[in-house]
């Protein structure tokens, strides 16, 4: 690997080895989000998905498939459809979350209203469904609609656990799979099912997705108490939300009387006070837990590395592996 | 006809007829809205479910298809999908307008908050892909995901053209497409579908399910200025939220200056004072649009009749065509 290869991001050597593919993906995407009689819909959809997000999901459907040989026209139609389920999902989060801001920007509920965020998401999961029926494999569309039920159960499995300080870490972890890890493990897996390839390669794939999922969910969820503005994301909006993320479930677990009172009231009983998030930072330095989290995000991430083993040698290979690392540099 | 026979509503002739088979997707609904880790999904879903709402588009699916003479097992599926698209986009619904009531009872939103009543219904719509993808019809799949993109097109379009007095009847009648008829006409071609029938029968399940659903929506919408607490309905709701259907679209098209002007405050500005409603109705009545959107009501469920033409003579044929009439009867 020359020194100029390891500068480069490698999300951004995929868009490069992927260049051809993700303009048609994005055609497709663009063309797909229109609407006759309803011009609101290209409005807020554009908002997002020209927001320069980093099409992460529907890169993993189109190396997937070009990594197991696929020559086929529809691993263009899963990739967008990995998009597009994806950018329902965060309409509807943003709904539910009451989120201001989003990748930098406002959100689109803030700029339209709540009821546009839930009627386009509808729309464009309605959509992704459309553009699966069109790749005529009925494998594909049990594994994206096992995925997408997946997904809601998660985010209601975070909405009632929330303010839940007997929240487990099995617990957080199917969390993480609703938000994240589904919809990766399903994006890699359908690749190789749309080429064709047998169990064991489409398991491979599968574990790779899930394994980079949830290292990816927990790194997102360090830097909710880590980042700083120009993540674009908020800091401390899981502890404002009362929201259960692994640094603080380590640390209400390690807690002594006072400390667990802290968590209490805060978290259980939601009465917030100026300097609380301060307080929470402290516990969480005080018990290591940012630090043990993060050996959690790189463990899971040798777990990706190691479930591409039986995948032949390949360029793209190599990038996914190396995508496995840059995501848990973000917290190094 | 009988007079015992003239005495029975006819859904709950329909639903004696198929009682056996409505069981079976009771059954199935009940075992797809569990969740295995999130409670919380089946209690909102059983808030409404349960709720005794007539279950007519899963009755319509089932009736197609024994009208079709189908013998499998996947009507009971399709009869299920139907009503979770259904119950799905009640509650994104409910968000939506902010409804206190629905069926006579407090809307999940208010028991529970609208995060639960987006997520729960975003599984619902999971769900009903899941179960469509084990009918293994392609063509059902296509069919139901238009379906479910017109359906969210047309909330759009509502949303859109609300307090826009510009609003045409072809508007109206597209936003009508979408909130009922998409998937009235979509439940009957899948019983045709699945049951392997040809274009022309499947053209005509279609029809009448398209324009029983059109109507069915007219009749609702005068409703929500003739109807009583009875219903379950709030009378003028639709006033309220500034929603232009048929009767106002009308008034507007016939209003004089001053009437126009007090159309532009409630309806554009939506600045809406106590005896509005009263006013409001006033000019429905001066200007017979009431009369004459009951007479378009009527006009579709004719056209609703003579659809089925193509269709032989049947027991569940001859309640569909007494469903249609049923159906005007709520305000004849």
């Amino acid at each position: 690997m020359s020194l100029d290869h390891a500068a480069t991001k490698p999300h951004d050597r995929l868009a490069a080895a992927l260049s051809e593919e993700m303009e048609a993906v994005n055609l497709l995407i663009r063309e797909r989000m229109a609407s006759e009689h309803a011009p609101r819909i290209p409005e807020v959809t554009a908002h997002l998905v020209e927001a320069g997000g980093k099409r992460l999901r529907p890169m993993l459907t189109l190396a997937s498939a070009n990594l197991c040989g696929y020559e086929g026209p529809y691993h263009v139609h899963l990739a967008a459809t990995v998009e597009f389920i994806h950018t329902a999902t965060l309409l509807h989060d943003d709904v539910v979350d009451e989120s201001a801001q989003r990748r930098g920007r406002p959100t689109a509920n803030l700029l339209w209203d709540n009821t546009s965020s839930v009627l386009v998401g509808d729309y464009l999961f309605a959509r992704s469904f459309q553009l699966m029926t069109e790749t005529g494999s009925l494998d594909v569309l049990r594994i994206l609609s096992n995925a997408a039920a997946t997904i809601a159960e998660g985010e209601v499995l975070q909405l009632t656990a929330a303010s839940n300080l007997a929240t487990s870490e099995a617990t957080y972890l199917q969390v993480v799979r609703g938000k994240t890890a589904a919809l990766f493990s399903a994006a890699m897996e359908v690749g190789g099912v749309i080429a064709g390839r047998d169990a064991e390669t489409v398991q491979a794939l599968f574990d790779y997705g899930d394994a980079l999922g949830v290292g990816f969910q927990i790194v997102d969820d360090l830097l909710d108490y880590q980042g700083t503005d120009a993540t674009g994301k908020n800091i401390g909006d899981d502890f404002r939300e009362r929201k259960l993320t692994l640094p603080v479930i380590r640390a209400v677990a390690a807690a002594d009387a006072e400390e667990r009172a802290f968590w209490v009231r805060t978290i259980e009983k939601g009465r917030q006070e100026e300097g609380d998030l301060q307080t929470a930072l402290d516990l969480l330095a005080k018990h290591g837990t940012l630090e043990s989290t993060r050996a959690d995000a790189l463990a899971w991430m040798e777990r990706a590395k190691a479930a591409l083993d039986p995948l032949p040698g390949h360029d793209l290979k190599d990038m996914l592996l190396d995508l496995a690392d840059y995501v848990v540099a973000r917290v190094r």
